[in-house]
């Protein structure tokens, strides 16, 4: 059976979209840590992350880093921050979140209930500045 | 000046080494979340990580995955989890951190207080499965 996120690459279940590539699909997590909180989906179904070839490992931060960027300039914060821990979706993601503590990337805590609109919000501001 | 992780690099402060490659450096955090907690760092002083440029983007990532694996030989645990912040240190860097739970990648948590003796242990573990 196809992985939540292979639903929403195959845009089967509808997804807050950021960018996608041949290899890639970025989208918000609505469940977010913080506001424009992103994952990023390798378009093949690999549980973890260290199991991706080559091919995704090596494009996987540089597909990031205009996302990343995005994000900086969207929310304020010190930085964007990254993680993968996978252990809930067997479907290797990446998370960028924008940071100014470290608990702006502590998966334990709370996540923050937002909107459809404060959702569509978040990704229209990151795509703008793409 | 040089940053912490730059005088790691030059052998000017001792520590904990796994690899090296012509690009980054791989060494144990001695403050670790978990044992088997290893720190990757590019050999260039950027501060933020998604500053750096196609070569280390696209190199750090595939240089990880032998030492994500040896971490998941090395120490019992679901997966080998990663995350990026570079809040304290101002020279961007990549953890490697064993996990069960997201708590385990909490970096609001009390760090481990390891001896040297038991750091030697993981890192010849961790060296040991590569």
């Amino acid at each position: 059976m196809a992985s939540l996120f292979s639903k929403i690459i195959a845009g089967e279940i509808p997804a807050y979209k950021i960018c996608e590539d041949e290899y890639f699909y970025a989208f918000l997590d609505i469940f977010p840590l913080r506001d424009g909180h992103v994952l990023i989906v390798p378009k093949v179904e690999v549980d973890k992350a260290f199991d991706l070839d080559d091919e995704f490992l090596g494009r996987w931060l540089r597909f990031a880093r205009p996302i990343a960027h995005a994000i900086e300039k969207s929310f304020p914060c010190n930085r964007c921050g990254m993680a993968i821990l996978g252990l809930e979706v067997p479907h290797a993601h990446m998370h960028l979140v924008p940071i100014d503590t470290s608990d702006d990337l502590n998966f334990t805590r709370d996540k923050l209930k937002r909107s459809p609109e404060e959702l569509a919000s978040a990704q229209s501001k990151i795509i703008s500045h793409l």
